[in-house]
């Protein structure tokens, strides 16, 4: 069964290992699990398809972040509930998107650079000390943090579920 | 009022002043009034907000089909009747964006070159033929028919209203 639902765009954004895809898949898949029209769109996975010809100084994430925007936008004025995960360290790209979605709504994923350090899941932060990668959030280039987020989960003081829950309830006010 | 029916990416084809915009624009208004949830993709529009980096090769203009066929690809399994409008002049690359959308609709808008320069409604194949556009489909740069499409629509040879009527029903066939 389906819920019918106005569209509505989630912006999950943050560093690396802040927790955005545990938070962004688990939303998803309770959303799923009650009928809801939704998408997830990973950061990641978006470059493949969209960004291959992009790299990671900041004209080529605003490039990305425009390209998962209009993508966004178009789902959501179609009905769906898109789940945007994606490091978007730039606050003006992300107002950019936010300016043509009328259903928007910001996740400020927000975890201190050295705990999401400490966490270190996939082994990023390693590889960005010892200079193999660069351009790397947090480390060796900037992150943005948005100034009015609709909700913030501070991932080092809330449990997943907690986090979970509320943006779970902050969803449901907006798609009814 | 929204109807409730499953995805589905419509897929029209042809050169430039074949009709593709004509009529995808009339399905989509007629299928639109009929509460249908439905989006159009406008190869010439996309380009603008997915491939501004990319010209007019084979190669760029495969990859502009694969970004185009990503986006049909999220829509119609979200539900949305996609229509897409792009002269997409490479076999492969279309057949790469059906083998990905379960539910597709090959529309392949024929009408002769002859008959597309004689329309020539922007005026692109004069520029095309004086040598200011360089890789123009169909003057200086291939188009390949599709070789089993769902639909073929000869706009030389039927009316505006017929093709739309005969595209309407192969729709509505599909999605109930």
């Amino acid at each position: 069964m389906t819920v019918a639902h106005p569209g509505l765009t989630v912006w999950f954004t943050g560093l690396s290992g802040s927790g955005k895809s545990t938070l962004s898949l688990a939303v998803h898949e309770q959303l799923c699990a009650t009928g809801y029209r939704v998408q997830l769109l990973d950061g990641d996975e978006v470059r493949l398809f969209l960004s291959r010809d992009l790299g990671f100084s900041k004209q080529d994430r605003d490039e990305n972040i425009r390209r998962i925007g209009y993508v966004a936008e178009l789902l959501s004025k179609n009905g769906v509930i898109t789940l945007v995960s994606a490091i978007s360290p730039y606050r003006s790209a992300r107002d950019a998107v936010r300016a043509r979605i009328p259903n928007f709504l910001e996740v400020y994923v927000n975890a201190p650079v050295e705990e999401c350090e400490r966490r270190d899941v996939k082994g990023l932060y390693k590889r960005a000390r010892a200079g193999e990668i660069k351009s790397f959030t947090g480390v060796s280039d900037p992150y943005e943090p948005p100034q009015g987020p609709e909700l913030e989960c501070r991932t080092d003081l809330e449990t997943v579920p907690q986090s979970i829950e509320r943006v779970i309830d902050a969803i449901l006010v907006r798609v009814g």
